[in-house]
């Protein structure tokens, strides 16, 4: 399994990092753990900002929820606060009870005076409904996946139908998870998707229209879009978390060029974080003295952050294998229904 | 125990309504299930909207973040769809991932076409950390707690030490629920709070700054503001989602009369519903056809919204008991504390 | 000069109205007054929601603010309120002041108890900035354009170079006023722009990359994307303001699919409003009764408003021709340096 | 005319700064241009940040809308860029437009670049309804009092019936400016109010509930409130965007307590500002690079913010001398009222 497709159509004229994946900001890196077992396709995918203790040093952070039909934990307090303080984590929609709990208990087992002499820790789990291939009632996810997936966290990115991944359909076909990275103006912008969303007729592929073609082959009614995609945007360059909103936003710009209109019944949610420095969990660490990146100089960035997470949706189906999951229900790969895509 | 406190001191001059709760609001009910063993004090409350099935007859719901240092989970989806589509949770920090897969499993034991042929259910749990009284680390909440509150919901409303009330403070003494009503305008508003908010020195008592009183019987150094407050605002008034959201937001001027200035480390939120008229889930169902509130007839149920939580936060004070838990912590009552306050 | 243009290149596969612009909504109409002078090149552009006193009959409508970058004038009212109450100017950025005055005195006019027995009136005027072509630091825009603009208000809608649109600049080339239309759902969506926006090598002209194309033939260096881009979106379909916001969104998505990463120096906002009903400003008038769309009925409309938007953006490229401004700057027609473009 | 007004009543138990003004904060000044002329009774007030060029140097700042009932123009770009780049400008509703005007033609004159190489200038005006006492209509408001208001800026603040507080009505007294300041935490806060809300039964006047006497003096039926407050908050504490959107919030804490539920009616708006740090414009100049205050110490800030507001708005009424103006209309002074108030 390797984490860069060669020969994945290439979105934009941006550079691509080593990688191309969201661990191509440095520090950054990823886990899976994969359920795949009958009717259970699904699993968790966690994304670490950089190897140390998050809550003790938090990362600038910020979100934008362009279409909140979504049942994400955790966001309220980013808004207020402009950090994170625990990994990200990925999983189906009713797998996020399980994963805040653990994310809860990983906190406290490296921070014990929290809930005691210090407050609480905000759990920050992203989910799709991934409920066609994945028997969802089941609620299969458990809290020692989450140990699992932090576990397998690493530099190297598996792409499509691995972790959170598993179950995730998109454009009829099989999505799951795609990352890319892009470096612009200095810096290196990563982006990693949980991608579940889309209807068969709508999707452009790299700038091509190729929707309706693949509906015909799919032979599907429209339907409407549901499902979701998750969005997490990674970069290294020293932004606020003000700048952040601003950065996460321009996902929303990538995933409108594959052909999404953010459909009503899709929970289309991006989360960006910065590197650059970290924010003491104690008042009386130094907080950080760097200046933070001129407003004029964000453009980069944004083209960055939009192409890559347009990248990283190209990825997710580019990889995706075909699945069968609950009921026989079957999504198969795109490649394998269009194989002459390039 | 007994849900109107003769001799509690009034906020304001509107009238309440029969019981002086949020369940003056008709067909509203509140539950609780307490848990009270040791280190263990802590619990879940539970509001119903209505005695139905509420993922199929949803209800026009909106928030209001007044300071985001909060865990609650369910907020993104109220903001986006303007509704509430399960029962209102409320219980400590780390019970959220516990209540949310209850209530998952209790809206899919009504709804089997949950996850399958319907989408996905969205959880709405708040919470506030009572980790002074009670041993949070040790996520006492269980799912099943969820369905003992659910199953005690009534009209008659016990306050204080109870529920998601049993090991919340407030300026330095005990707290917990409290609820109010006021009927104004034509229409009952109601409030039922999580107090758990407050530095002893800052204490407005219905009016009445005590809280430099308060703080010497305590002799406590003054701490920062944390602990949060949930503030759940019921009417039968017909408004949408957007008067809905500028009605919860008067939570706030209650909030404030009584000494807070939505200190850092409070999580200060309020939802408000409305029960005038129900929103079916499936779209082949009459949608509601009432006419909505003229905007300039609000300003009596902004009154009665704020006058009602702030006696909701009164109540709380007043008929929260002492309580000993972890480590030997303890809260006394306020009014064992200043026993000649009226 | 039509308002069609027939050869134009098509957006997407739902049908357009009759006119395929904004005024295929029943009862909006639009003017323009086109200041073309010299170094003045200018104007001002008006929507009219409906033929009536839009402060005593107001309808419902939201914003979205994608990029902030903007000095428009009325939106906080809008989002707080949900209905607009005068008809929407749009102009460049150092007449908002002027348009805000001549708002105001219009509406006297009609309800002479405005700021007596009333309250005041709510201002609502969009800019970009057409400072390339025309000599903005004259602050050419007077009161008195507005009636004029108002006064030409009809059915028949001039796109291009023409009204506020008359200095504006896109990818480049001349932009300015574009509109379009989609039936869909069983409403019609139409779409009135006013783009400024946009770098030559980033264009997607109705699917096409013809960015690089464009830009090897203007060949100019990159710029930062700067100037702006207002989109208003009209539909007869029943939705309420919560329902008008996500509407408004999707523009967001029409735009992104023209090359656009809503750039860090452009004010890129959308409105959308309603004309299935009125808002009446005196409480003792009847409020409007009817039943709004069921939530899961909106994704037609979704994409109607995101292809409408890209269709209008395409019209606007299409039509626009040629100006020479303030210094001899000049802007070539999109067609004349790219002849060949079907 | 004195700043400070020895006798009016004390909020809180905080320090002020030696003029208990906005101006305690180092290089804040503070000018007013007073209309008085029968039925002309309004005027401009101006805040300027620092003594220098602000477009140049711009100012952190956020903005928090309580109610949106108001037409201030230049919140969209604070919200999106977190700086303020020109001076804050208050006055009647009906003149923000010549002011917006006068504004940018002021920064054209310190900055000739604007809308030719560089971009274009965010005015920043904000406005309460001074129609009871001043003929509104007349729009009496020109461009040059700006000009007139910016000359006359300096340390000391006079308060009450001046500047943009000439025409204002607060509880049904004369309302207008007031100023006042707190030091906690090692640094200032500063507050600056346009005051122009609030029923007289509703007065909290510096805890004391007095608006039912205040009623009764005044013989008023009930009327809803209406009529706006804004506030402006100033620090020297160094606060990015985000943790002065909290700070602007705490505004509203101060307001609640003299009796505002945050009325329909009312357009209720903070804005805050630090002088800690300024930005500039041009990319090419250092950006600061001085660590923000850590999270947890801002309580001390948002105490001082509340207080600072709520003893601004009872310096409002202690200064405020009675005006008559309008028709004959007439608003007395609060003293004059109730004289045995201390």
């Amino acid at each position: 399994m390797t984490a860069i497709a060669p020969g994945a159509p290439v979105v934009g004229d941006l550079p691509a990092g080593p990688r191309n994946a969201i661990t191509d900001v440095a520090g950054v890196t990823v886990g899976h753990h994969t359920l795949d077992a009958g009717a259970c396709q699904t699993g968790v995918t966690v994304i670490r900002p950089h190897g140390g203790n998050v809550y003790a040093d938090k990362v600038p952070a910020a979100v934008t929820v362009l279409n909140g039909f979504g049942k994400s934990i955790g966001l309220v307090q980013v808004e207020e606060l402009g950090v994170i303080e625990t990994p990200v984590a990925l999983t189906n929609t009713f797998g996020v009870g399980a994963l805040a709990q653990a994310q809860i208990r990983a906190a406290i087992a490296d921070n014990p005076e929290i809930g005691r002499q210090w407050p609480t820790v905000n759990p920050l789990v992203f989910e799709c409904n991934d409920g066609f291939l994945n028997d969802i009632q089941a609620m299969a996810v458990q809290e020692s996946h989450y140990a699992e997936a932090l576990a397998a966290a690493g530099a190297e990115v598996a792409q499509g139908a691995v972790g959170a991944g598993r179950g995730m359909s998109s454009f009829g076909v099989k999505g799951g998870i795609g990352t890319a990275s892009r470096v612009a103006g200095g810096y290196t912008v990563g982006a990693l998707v949980l991608s579940n969303f889309g209807t068969p007729e709508s999707l452009i592929y790299a700038g091509r229209a190729i929707g309706p073609q693949l509906a015909a082959r799919l032979r599907q009614d429209a339907a409407p879009e549901k499902g979701s995609i998750i969005m997490i945007v990674a970069t290294d360059a020293p932004l606020d978390a003000r700048q952040l909103r601003r950065l996460s936003l321009r996902a929303g710009a990538g995933l409108a060029r594959t052909g999404s209109v953010f459909g009503h019944g899709s929970g289309d949610i991006a989360l960006a974080f910065s590197t650059a420095c970290t924010v003491p969990h104690l008042a009386d660490a130094p907080m950080p003295a760097m200046p933070m990146l001129h407003e004029s100089r964000l453009d980069p960035l944004f083209r960055a952050a939009a192409d890559s997470v347009e990248q990283a949706i190209v990825h997710a189906l580019w990889h995706a294998q075909a699945v069968t999951g609950r009921d026989g229900h079957h999504r198969a790969a795109l490649r394998e229904l269009l194989p002459d895509l390039t």
